[in-house]
């Protein structure tokens, strides 16, 4: 595996094996009264968060502490450190400082490349978000779930039929999970209104489709992206009304699905747009469960960047 | 027990006793130059603040990490988080994360509650603090302090007289104190200008009073309530003025009390308006106490709803 | 040594050498990959920052988790806790919380010595910067990084001569360094124009100098300041441009340095303003080392201070 974790599309299909082998192995500590390993033992994560995300930021800071590592968190949002030079300053002074592992929320397209590729780090440098780019461990964590869901936890969706559904434009979930489901085996769909589809589309491993109501019968997992209405202006994008007619999943959508089939959602939702709440709290739901697998996925990043003791689930700390 | 810790009015008299037994055990840690015990390691204890409260929280930080659990600081204020449906998605983030405990602030009267009795989580709930509802754990803290002083450290204030002074229709303080006390055996007097008493006070287990002259004398412990002049507008309320001569205590007042007596603030003082600086800082004070033996409780708290391991204090780790 | 790092002028040869000494065996750290030790287990330092100066706070966490105690912290800015008063109950209060160490940051030059010498509090104070007063951990690590380079690591600068160059009136920085350098036998000089020197810079232990082109060519270390331009309004200062010209370090005046002769600066660097990008990332430029010069800097000072167990860094935890 490479030092860092950029994208989903770095990844061999052996790289993302490993990484949810690694991940169900961990996964069992969720169970467990006591959560903790010492794996990663006075090594020290640097959570660089330049956007807020609450919720990323305390999963990683949750991964990283059940391996015993120390925290530091670095909520840079707003400060002079948005700059392009000082991500440099700011980056050396996180190394010389003896981060182990950068985790850089960001939100321009290409930060974490840049502060990985440029040779200012040595430290291994984890993507949890560039703007509308990329969201690998959020890919990683999705496709754990449909692994426990589709493949009885055998790290593979070979010949899976996936439907992402809704806003793929401004979603980087959407991006990172076309990759590297595709690596995996999977059979991706796109379905989302015209304006919704980025421009580059055709060069993903991806079917696309305007037509919700003829994808869904056929997927095994239906993932609903979050609605960013504040980057919908004009008459250009859906109305609300439409979108959710158009491309919301609620009971009688539910209704034509497969019954092994699951339904997924990154979160935070918002319930009645593009999800309706019996949608979201039916048994089909893994929402929740998603969470609880982010955290042990996010663990197998971290052990695997920083190549800690042996993780040794096995026999409690 | 149960499960959570919503209202001082939830504690039976065996609950409150047990949990000031075993602070006043977790107390003599505050005076070693070590002061932490393993018996939460492994766990995660979330600290969930929908309003500012730097005290509390911190309060709440060093007894979870004394009793070596992982502690999780989530800052929701101003965030979108404080609509009804997200604190229900928030809940299930935080329990599908794997925290334990959930230590809850809200501005909201009764949020804890809904998130402790809905269903939504297995975690257990800390109240600490609910629009003007409840502190509980403020009002164990001033119970045990007052134990320590009255009741040579045993768990009871039968037949011991309190007055609790001041802005109690904004006080949470005040009410969890009323309901707690009056559960260990004291007698409560609440001593406040007409305005500024709640309209249900009738149904408290108080008495009431206009005349804070009139009370004192034949109090074992006056606890003066910090006043919130930014909830007091128009001619309803007292003027600040009026409100420091006939509410405030001071140096004559305080040459009224009984030898025994003890002055008591939940903090941060307005000095001179409630509490002159002299009061504040005389020997009859216990207001710095107050803090020291609110890290006792919360960890007794903490310990108890969580099930950890025997504390063995006696013995250092 | 005292029990507060207030100033680096309270600092005798005897404490500025036994500070450099041990953070000389605690440097070794980092060049581990667990840079962790026992030494201040179930201790608690608290981060009470009133400005925001990521950087130093960062700095001094990782130090206090690399020795393994407690970390809370505490920002305070923008809160009434600015006010006088408040400071005293805010020290009361985390006294009382058990903290052992308060590393303090203020906008107020003088403020930490208040917090440490009115008698509020038992635990040790460390002065994190306090208005353009001092900073003492700053000038430690500076002066450890000079030892480093410049007397093969023993923990005297004795006849080195030191230019520290720019805004000395507004800086912390240079007043710490100049008496704490002076204190390790070096010779100072500041180079500044008229105007961005204090008043009662003739009570210093410096010479100084308006022209920078004349004293650089004899200087050991020369360390540039950083340029605080939202400080300087109308005609009196320079102009940005001027500035750059007369007091900026380039390509053309490093030519003129020794070969042995290091360029340091404390960070944030304004690059192009007062150093140049490819001077600050020369190889004469130890601007990142100080960096990690910082964290043992900072983990000998709050080893020192609250007296922990044998660091023992010979052998690994």
């Amino acid at each position: 595996m490479k030092r860092h974790l950029l994208s989903a599309g770095d990844l061999s299909r052996d790289d993302a094996e490993l990484i949810l082998t690694t991940a169900a192995e961990l996964r069992e500590l969720a169970d467990r009264p006591i959560k903790k390993l010492p794996a990663l033992r006075g090594r020290t994560v640097v959570n660089l968060f330049f956007e807020d995300s609450t919720r990323t930021r305390i999963s990683f800071e949750a991964a990283a502490k059940r391996l015993s590592a120390d925290v530091i968190n670095f909520a840079a949002k707003g400060s002079s450190l948005s700059k392009g030079e000082s991500l440099k300053d700011t980056a050396l002074t996180l190394e010389a400082m003896g981060a182990d592992a950068v985790v850089v929320r960001h939100g321009a397209s290409g930060a974490p490349h840049r502060l990985a590729n440029s040779g200012w780090v040595r430290s291994s440098v984890v993507n949890a978000g560039d703007g509308t780019h990329e969201h690998p461990t959020q890919a990683l964590l999705d496709a754990f779930t449909m692994t426990r869901h589709l493949s009885g936890g055998k790290p593979t969706l070979e010949g899976r039929r996936i439907a992402i559904v809704g806003d793929v434009l401004h979603s980087r979930v959407a991006r990172s999970n076309a990759l590297l489901l595709h690596t995996l085996g999977a059979e991706v769909t796109l379905v989302a209104p015209p304006t919704l589809l980025p421009v580059g589309v055709d060069s993903w491993p991806v079917e696309t489709s305007y037509d919700l109501d003829a994808v869904i019968p056929k997927a095994d997992a239906v993932m609903m992206l979050r609605v960013q209405r504040e980057r919908m202006h004009g008459g250009f994008f859906p109305t609300a009304r439409e979108y959710s007619r158009r491309y919301g999943l609620d009971g009688r959508r539910m209704a034509t699905l497969q019954d092994h089939t699951i339904v997924m959602h990154p979160g935070p939702m918002v319930r009645g747009m593009e999800i309706t709440a019996d949608v979201a709290d039916s048994e089909r739901s893994v929402i929740v469960e998603q969470v609880t697998n982010g955290v042990a996925v996010r663990m197998a990043v971290l052990y695997l960047l920083l190549g800690g003791s042996e993780p040794a689930v096995g026999g409690e700390e």
